[in-house]
């Protein structure tokens, strides 16, 4: 039932064709669901500038193609994550609209260029083989039209390499730390900055690094407070939440 | 060598009391220690209004006493957590500005009350059983001057209950969401909000609960983008999290 | 806004002393939660019959005494689940309406003697240890209405055990079974009957028996179709599952 | 020894052949597997309507071909699992009363359609990746008989999109809920319903969701009674399962 | 059906009293788990010398000496496991033919002095910690009349202390061998000997060791053929099989 | 030094050639190694009928045949393990001398038929996807001339199965017993026979089989006695280890 | 045989008292023990001034004593490890040489002033927790008369305090560092040392620290080049193998 | 700022061309990283001789050639670790001054043939399998000058293969051992010797071995004091680590 629907009904009661009681009646069934969207449309404008995001992983070509053209007929934007080239190539032939961006091994389709909406963001990483997980970050902030600041290969192992770059992460709303092996660089950063740090455990490594477990359990375990994590290689998500910060900061609320 | 020393010694090569070469070999063997003071300082000034926190766990009443009174002598305010209330009445008998918060586990001393400095946060609960860890959450952002909204027992068996409550989640500018078993409520919550949510798995459950393990797990792979986690029970941590961003959007910024 | 709430809005409608737009606004802002209870009357009446459930462990005699007697105050049905014996005396004391039922290690308050529901179920153990897991088992079933058969201390150890039980095993409508150890007492009875299994892996055993993951594990990967399995330890919930699907069998239907 | 030799022994008894000594002697050594026979007998008899079941994975397209025929031969009904489309292929051509289908990545040999047993199941997932699995859960309650309501991509992140098929899944004497990365969803599907909840832990998801493993933990650990699990993936056991309700209601008992 | 009763039955059938047909079908009726009592029997007298185990573990002194009694009224001997000095001191206070072993954390009710009936095996240990385990496997050889060579504290950080007593450990028909820490003893011992090597790891050590794990997967993992592995601590379970061996030796076959 | 070389030390200190104090000292420094040599040779001589056995797993095929050659060339029989059918035919077409065994993944070189030495040794799967295992074990067995008795297909969920061999079962002197899944077949095994269960998991299995894992633990956890365990899929272990078994019985002994 | 037994021996080949034939083969029966006590002897030789080491962790006071005086009867040094204040007290009513040390959680019992040996080592901890741990290393270091320097409280979220004292730890041939919850120390210790770093988890932290496992990881997957790590806790084993370098430094060499 | 940097600006305060303030206040916010840069550089001057260290795991061969000549530039030398064949020749048909050593699945560059620079350390493997990470520890090692002595294949299921080669073992004055499977040979070879052994798990085994899993753990929880672990595999590390000691003892200290 619409709210057209439902202010017909009530013209109805108030033109006298239809009982109180059987209106009342129809109302308390008026099902779940359209409440339920009248709550996700109500999301979904809060949300406006994150585009719809689909795990490409696990989906062929054709699927990611249908589901991208979908929403494009919407008026939507697309991120399509963890696309590898020839699944990106593919799934271009299929729908032309689809740019792809092989550092963030994902394709994206944008309605227009994104409306700035705060930051900057900075997003830090431990070491070269952590970058691909960044730029995933990188991209969905960037969709989202949130400034980003990139600090690359300043792991732990070398603290110096921190401290040169120190001024332009203290002056992020957030930020974005992805790092493999033992993950402790968010607690070394975490300790330097006022800003709170979204840490990002990658499957850099081997033998007990446990494909990111390891850098997942440290980061969860830091002594540093201000930390919270995202899963093993999620800088989707990583980005997504430091992006939500940016705009909060920006709005001067979250709403 | 502090700021003091260095200007003194600069007034002695201006003065010609000490040649150049002299000075910059003292320069230059300054401590790196002194400038990661000068980094602290500044640190330290931006996150005023937290308090220094302690761990209370494994240690005695005696230490706690001890650590909160140097921090006390120094003006500073301090935020015991996991203190349990033998430990907190011996520890309070021992220094008497401690004041004990059983329902947070926790011990404070505060230099007085805090200025307010933004909110709301929400600190929402799946059961009545995570609410011990929602209190530590609460405490550490009510001393940082954040303002606090409490919602419990809102688990996702029974949605409903939930969606009572909405209206008054989605007014915070970040959700803390606590939930053990099997964690689901964060997924839920992130679903249904435009703000960062930070969940914390509480150790609540048996069995295939591993203590925390599984709601964990399940935080970190939640469907719902915008979900960051800290570890189990680590109500402090996400309270400090939640906060942070509180004064970032009120203040404009990170720094 | 309640039913009659509605129903007095829809008068105003009628009698236009409220216009139409704005009575669709009101409605419009209904809040999700109204429906959300209607959906959950619904639920509860269906699943009329059952107690609503406590767990004991975690919660103090005052709060469980608290809570059992709210709920009495409804005049429902409580099952206190994990209490031991100290516990269980406090509460009593407190709200003398609760039983103990120490071979359950529960309490229960009913209104009244349940109706009958159908069944019988089988409860199976493998061994006397898992006897308590498999008391809860029946005292949520038997709450229910639903008929109970008990079959003990028939482990794979020793074949001919169980094989002498199987006729009382084949006449119920579901089958609980409750083993630790290698947990493949479900296997066993899952390839002789046609009836589902409720597989229940219990803590008893040591070393890898891991304090019930080995019986989880191995009633997961169980090679018998129609077993499903529940948490370590969790005869309540396999006595629950077990009573649904008697009362379904009775009632022609789930609902 | 058959029915009909244990005839003869007693007519060579009475008509005084064989002494009683000697018979009985023969008795006693009656093997055990015959009286086992009968068992299987019976039990086969009372699961009619299900077809044997084959785990493709791991055997060859001539092995599942041979295995498919030998039970063919016998008149009966075959599922084979987990096949993927070439090696289905290669088994067509070898044995050609196999029909491929490849949304639930099986092949079936059917002597002919299934008898009306019962219904309707639901089978719902959390996301498109999950329906795999939800067909071979809908393939074998199918072939059993068994009526099947499909209910896709409802997954908890939206849970608008849940409650919008809620109608549907109350319809359903038995749900199967199948669900990757946090599985949750059968908890929420456990609290707004009165059937039994058959959960299908997915190997969907990465990093933190362990191939299937936090789901299945999650499903566990559900705070939602009446929920039952199955092992990573295998929508074979959860149909079978629901289908074995179906009937059980239908018939009105287990046997 | 005891064989008496099918012995009557026979004669019945012989004099005529009662007809073929309902001889053959009360017959056909013939419990399955009667025939499981003979399979039993015989299996019971071939294990003759072995003595009923009894877990003490999760039992209360009453309920041993209640099983314990039992046993003895039918003549058999008992071994009770892992019980301990409180517990025992109960359990015999109720039922004083109970004897206490203490360093083998046992109570034990023999008939009689066990026969002879080969051997001998070794039990040999890494460590002075590894002996209560040590101990339990002695007891139940012992009990079996097997007899037994102790060998201890001979681990591989000093493996000339192994290499001292070589000729004793050769001298086994079976050799168990008992090890916490990394569990590396038995891979020594199964490269220097002909016999059967059972491994027993040992919950000895701490951290990484995890409570007899790391030993237990090591002992796996062993290089040296020849050796399988029992249950962390399970020296029961070590004895016993050792003890299968040595009686298999003597009497120069299985069964 | 070898025994030839003290023989002529001797005979220089009997002929006066060298004096006590310088032999003492030479004897003295005999290095370790040559003691260990006369250890070896012992002990090798022992274990007569056993081949040398190489891991084929992680060697190439050049490496195989180099390493099969020289110990051929000593007139040692060889076992290569774990060869996969390209693998097999590159090695055999360096070294003819290797027979390949496909059903056991193996390939072989004997330098004539084994003598016969005892047995038999019952070697049981409980589904036709172990038998590659049970293979292995069978092809050691044989090849130390140890009669073997097969028995496949007789797992758990078809008890029945099972009961009808167990004659055959009951004859062996060792029964090794190869499982996936939950693993349960050496426990039902093991509670009806009075012979050493030799169990091995097999990575049979899906999901939570966790690729034997649960197997192995459940076969560890066995609450059968006399059962003792060897790694996942060790066919080899299992069939060497009943092999010593079986040769003890015939010899009456270890040695 | 003893080398005086050897020496008889040969005396007697030389007077010709026993003939080469039986002399050889009396040496070849020459036990294995006897050259591995040659063996041990040079091998103790070595390690001079390390003390005899017992796990005090599960002996009882009576235990521990008596095993100290019979060491201590032969002049040796002992280092009892692992012993609460009660087992000591008891420990020392019995044996009063020992020597309580409780920061260590020790009992030493020396025979005089340990001589110096080399050093300095540096001994680091992350927080105060650590502290106990890097006692027990302090310990044995400074009975083997290795000099330690003790750097404590400068974990990774303060980085600044530990470059304020990196001087210190530069100096130290061999460092020790302790570290609980992520165990990130040793990672940025070994960045900025040019000495092999030996890295001690500590059980310190709570949640996904796992009782010392997250901070075990994490050193072992260290992005530092020279760090190695022991077990959880295991001060003494850090302490012993850094003792072990400063030993060799001052030697010049390993013997 | 360079030293340079700060020499000028102290001629300018004594020329009076600046004020004190002013210099004072340029000093104070003299970036963190230039007193970084002196640590580092300070760092790298004591680990002369050491490579830099380049994981080629994970980066293509591009990556691989650009990185290793942008060190060469600079002078140094590059030691490029897990490169299979093909990567290998890729790499270098890019950038000819790297060399191929097959055997450590390693690229290296060097300026020129590494000083002498102490040992020997001792690398030992326990089989065959373990050669290649042997190999990778040898390259590290003798890269930085360190004569290394290679002892193989001598694991413990043949303890005499080992003490074959003690004195050769013992002469080193840091021993790396390497072992798959149970991991024991670092235990044994810790009982024989005086100086400090680092133990490298790795990956050979199966099942239970968990790919070097067990090992490691092994290792860690091994009973022979002054046995220090690296990661799985991580032969680069251990070679590292010898290394560090073996140039400390030539150099008599650490530094």
């Amino acid at each position: 039932m619409t709210p057209e629907g439902i202010r017909r009904l009530l013209e109805e009661v108030r033109d006298g064709s239809i009982p109180v009681e059987a209106a009342a009646e129809r109302l308390a069934r008026l099902p779940f669901e359209d409440r339920g969207d009248a709550v996700v449309d109500h999301h979904r404008a809060v949300r406006t500038g994150f585009p719809e995001v689909v795990l490409g992983e696990g989906k062929s070509a054709e699927q990611i193609a249908r589901i991208a053209a979908e929403i494009a007929r919407g008026g939507g934007d697309v991120l399509v994550t963890r696309v590898d080239p020839e699944k990106a190539a593919a799934a271009r032939a299929l729908f032309d609209e689809l740019e792809h961006r092989p550092e963030a091994r994902a394709l994206v389709r944008l309605e227009g260029p994104p409306a700035p909406s705060g930051g900057p963001i900075a997003i830090v990483t431990a070491g070269t083989s952590d970058i691909p997980v960044a730029e995933e970050a990188a991209l969905v902030a960037e969709i989202a039209g949130v400034e980003v600041a990139r600090i690359d290969d300043v792991g732990v192992a070398g603290v110096h390499r921190l401290l040169h770059r120190l001024d332009e992460i203290r002056r992020a709303v957030a930020i974005v730390v992805a790092a493999g092996m033992e993950g402790a660089l968010p607690s070394v950063v975490g300790g330097l900055v006022a800003a709170p740090v979204i840490a990002v455990p990658t499957s850099v490594g081997y033998g007990a690094s446990f494909g990111g477990v390891t850098a997942l359990l440290g980061m969860l375990s830091s002594c540093a407070a201000g930390v919270t994590v995202v899963n093993i290689d999620n800088g989707f998500g990583a980005g997504y939440a430091a992006a939500l910060v940016a705009r909060a900061v920006r709005g001067g609320g979250g709403r």
